[in-house]
């Protein structure tokens, strides 16, 4: 069973990379995760909720956007302490992570980016403060992996914006009180702010999932929304805009994925360690080595990728086919070292009573959202031979 | 979605390697699949319940135990005709081909191979008609993958047999009218007939699962359960018949499996050729080619595994290291389909509305149970190498 | 080392499906192999020398086009047979299978279906005989994947043709009396016999390979040849002809790389259990015994995959697509079978006193020749989507 | 063909993790692989021969032995700049870093850690300068993995050592002038420098290998030998001692495969943006982009856990375990990128007029030499679990 003395896994000394602040918050996420979501977590995955609690524990813990650097000072967080945070979240699960993801990279950093002076006032330290939840519309049901396709639509009005469409797949959906709805106005593809309370929005949860359980998905539905032009994002021109947006939400993603393969390996090993088979501990089996040692290997090799990463961010100097590279390649490792994991726990693998199936559920929908496996694949293979394979 | 004209996959002509009978069969539980399972069996999933009114239209159907030659008769269904019945039950849902394996190979095959005459007369024909359901009791908690040392023991009373134990992970558990209990005498080990009423036994239903939703898990609970001497199974004696027990139910799988990777293959392929992407259908770009042509590379071979594994069996020349193979191999490949055609699926691929991610989450459980892949690799090295690198 | 009572590798009793006539053409072929070529085959491979004297050997054997019917007989070997010929040769070398593929498929097959009477009666018994040896010229150094595009001209002249063009990757290039030579002649594409006397035919052989150093690979180069009318192939019209030719080898190719990957796995496995290490022989290792598993799984699939085809073809019921199927799979399978027996030969997997080694290097050419892994998996994928995915 | 401007392969801005010295001394040894090994090292490759004349090249470049400090004196280089020489060396061939390892790490090292004053003064400038060969003869016949089963013996006589045994797979041993003889006395293993003038020593190259063809491999063969006391190793004491210097290779290894795999894909995204199939570069093809995009994956990580490997050997902490993991999973990275390159090469891949297939045939050596991917799971195994899986 997890236990709250979480040690980390560091084959390669990396703590020592890490300075003090960095060591400092991931440790102080560390315990809160032992202490609040492991003991839960499980039964909200069966149960098919998100822990709505957790919200302002986690917003006081002040981690929300805390990456950017809002007001004119300095960001809270450096890039790499953000990085910590994402990955001892989704030690816990995949949906945490995903809710802060999803404030922070996708709702708070356009705000920031793209938004007027009025709505960051309003809107920035409401999210921070988990008083407000947001929301990202961009996918629609036709327009997966090829978002500039979108066909939602913004007509300019007298008085503002009239909005029109079906998004898809949405984190918080239906439980935020605010969406970036990304809508295409016949000139370009712009960004807008819609509250809940618009007449015609509506969003309707999406069940019958067995990934992410714990999390909210949502359908949005625009029937005519109208906004006032202030809720526009002014300074939002185009889905370059909205991949920007993605980026973000994608560095996220490649370090908290660390975090669940870290929970799946440390349980396996303690598993193997514990479980006596023909009389011998099953991790004395040279089968059950192999796939121990190729989980900690690539789980070492994933962390350096992003500390990497999250330095070159923290210089600004960065691209996104970088941030392609993390997320593949973190991604579908912590897939595949859950699904190790879970082949190592035999029987019990298929039960929320232990982490690593409720992870390797979870990682099929972290392996698609944010672009799948196959686009990243293809946007790192345009960067590197300069000919674009898609579209 | 998935259509009640369902095709097969059959890119080698393997339908010309099978009779009329084997052919007739085969399509008439495919048509049953189609229009009873296919439509409701998600919902199932989610819910986390086994369709009980399944059982008596599948008795009808009559290919419980069908291919044991009971009452002296010929079998109803020769070995290879009786693997496509369990290839179309699992392209439904690994749990209806779970109850057939269980009924036909873990209950009616040990009364028939080593029940008294008694046991089979009352036993054989209610199983077969439905009427009664029965359950495998051989795991426990801590004896999986090494059923030898299981610590449930049968003492020898003046009446009987008192049995005290525990059992787990045991299909049918909660809704079997009888359970064929394995234990150690002291002697050796040894089966028994334990119906649901005696006193001490109860099947408490494991729950928070993420696979087999559609099926039932239980504990077996043996507290002082006290039985006639006529309940024992006379002519099983040793862990050899346990395990010859096991072999028909890994028979069943090798063929079962594949139709499942078949169901997932058939939707992927469905929905590439329809779901447009940058203006053309996925199914035009490579990497999704790819997938899918590893797909149907696998399902083809492992089609023609199972069907030279059935005429062995037809003809009573096999060896359980063979089974393995077919076992191991067909069930890995079959996981990795559903993990392919998952991926194709992109953000769909999680819900219990595709059949795909369903058929993913439950061959996690077929992957392990009846041996998980590394028993099996070693089951085969044992036979090729002649050295035992276990126990 | 190797020994001359090689038993073959079935682990699912396939020699059962074949019949008398097939195991005896079988077994003649697996003693020649072992007597003749064994012995000597790695010295040819180290000094990149073709053993021109196994010719006539081979010759005598009769199987040298022995799948076509010749002079309106019938064949002298069925398809499944003459797939164990190639089998058995390749379990000696690719280089050998090479020779006999390019005779059989790539020179007697296109005369006999695509030349006239005088041509056939001339050369196919030449051939058949090795008295006379072939080459066939399509690929040209620009055009491997795309054959279609090739630039080699043939110009109508008073007398005949007038071929300008260079080939390369020729097998038996340099040892060939005749060569067939595709060319475009600005309506289609036709092919020409080129015997080697023909003043401006060259074709110098190409050295540095590392790969079937025992068989010849040349360019060949024509500049202003000159031929008679005669010497057209009259009924090959078009690039499709050229491309039957290509389905006829792969044929064979699908068949003797399972001969490679049994000379890798039988090595492998004598070697495990008689290489002791840390007191016991490697084969009670379960890494090793995982790898040895791996190489019969495929072996025994491959060779379930191979006969199916060789059936289908008997019968005159087969696709390009299904040939491709096997091509890929097999090849692919018998090179990293023959990686993994280099693995556990340890550093003895590096010379040529043992097989495995050179059939792997061997396997990197039969991979690539005959249409790359890609190219069929495109072949495949078009077949099963409808939808070409190159071009 | 390769340029003598090779740019190295850097994706994640790792030059940026580098000081200016480390930088410098990797341009030197680049620039001087690009001018003097790329143009003719196939040459060697093909013709089996150790390029002798470098010998004193590279001693001008001052690496062998330049992270041991002799002397009292600071090392000539840090571990991170002495491995990427390693990386650049074996850019060129691995057969070029296999030289200087065994010069560095088998044979200075030892002498430095276990040596005399003697020993030291007189044998470390001589190989330091190329004046002296040396090599390292640990492995034997039958003992490869096992190194401690040796059965070399050194019996002591009046007047010092006479040492009987064989030796096998000695890299340099024709060429050495001296050899570092690791021997059983009947209580603990030790080691001895034999001079190759030594009465009873002798050393046969053995060829028939298509790996590391420009270098040398040889046996050495002990008959009698006698040496005087002083050449004992007087520090080395046990198996442990020699286990020592294997893992100084181990580290240059880790180093040195990334510049194998570095050639292999600059060499195949070279030849992908240049060769023209079905009327566009073939770099524009999806399988050929995925294909690509693994290797430079892999490549951007093997980088940082070499890196982070040598920042923690420079700070004197780090484990045996850990320069495993960086041996087993760069050499079988490099491995593996190089495969991916002769398959993206296509015919080509095969001849030594390119690199990708030399390195490739290289690296099958350097997986199995100084422990093997199956003995390096073990070793990393043993760490992480506490339980040793051998033995």
């Amino acid at each position: 069973m997890p236990s709250a003395l979480f040690k980390g896994v560091d084959f390669y000394n990396i703590d020592s990379l890490l300075n003090e602040e960095e060591l400092m918050v991931r440790d102080t996420v560390r315990k809160w995760i032992s202490d609040r979501a492991i003991p839960v977590i499980g039964r909200y995955m069966e149960e098919g909720k998100f822990p709505m609690e957790f919200i302002s524990e986690m917003a006081e813990l002040d981690f929300f956007g805390a990456n950017i650097p809002m007001g004119g000072n300095e960001p809270v967080l450096n890039n790499v302490a953000y990085g910590l945070v994402m990955q001892e979240l989704e030690r816990g699960d995949s949906g945490l992570r995903s809710f802060a993801s999803v404030t922070g990279g996708l709702v708070m950093y356009p705000i920031f980016e793209f938004g007027s002076q009025e709505q960051k006032d309003y809107w920035l330290p409401k999210l921070r403060s988990g008083e407000k939840i947001g929301c990202f519309g961009l996918t629609e049901p036709d327009y997966g992996s090829n978002p500039g396709g979108l066909i939602t639509r913004a007509e300019r009005t007298d008085s503002g914006w009239l909005i029109n469409g079906d998004k898809m797949w949405i984190t918080n959906g239906s439980i935020a009180d605010v969406a970036i709805i990304w809508a295409n106005t016949g000139e370009d593809i712009r960004g807008f702010l819609v509250e809940k309370e618009r007449q015609g929005f509506s969003a309707p949860e999406m069940k019958k999932k067995f990934s992410l359980r714990a999390s909210v998905t949502s359908e949005l539905i625009l029937d005519n929304v109208e906004i006032p032009f202030e809720n526009e994002l002014p300074k939002a021109k185009g889905l370059v805009s909205a991949l920007r947006c993605l980026t973000q939400a994608r560095y996220g993603i490649a370090w908290g994925v660390i975090g669940a393969a870290m929970a799946c390996y440390d349980e396996a090993l303690d598993y193997a360690k514990n479980r006596i088979q023909f009389g011998k501990p099953i991790a004395s089996y040279q089968l059950i080595q192999r796939k121990l040692v190729n989980m900690i290997t690539n789980i070492t090799k994933d962390q350096l990728l992003a500390l990497q990463l999250g330095r070159m961010k923290d210089q600004g100097n960065y691209t996104f086919a970088q941030v392609s590279m993390a997320k593949k390649n973190n991604v579908r490792n912590a897939l595949n070292t859950a699904r190790e994991a879970v082949d190592i726990l035999g029987a019990n693998g298929i039960t929320y009573e232990y982490q690593s199936g409720r992870h390797m559920c979870n990682l099929e929908s972290v392996e698609t959202y944010e672009g799948t496996n196959d686009i990243h694949t293809l946007i790192i293979g345009g960067e590197i031979t300069g000919i674009k394979a898609f579209e």
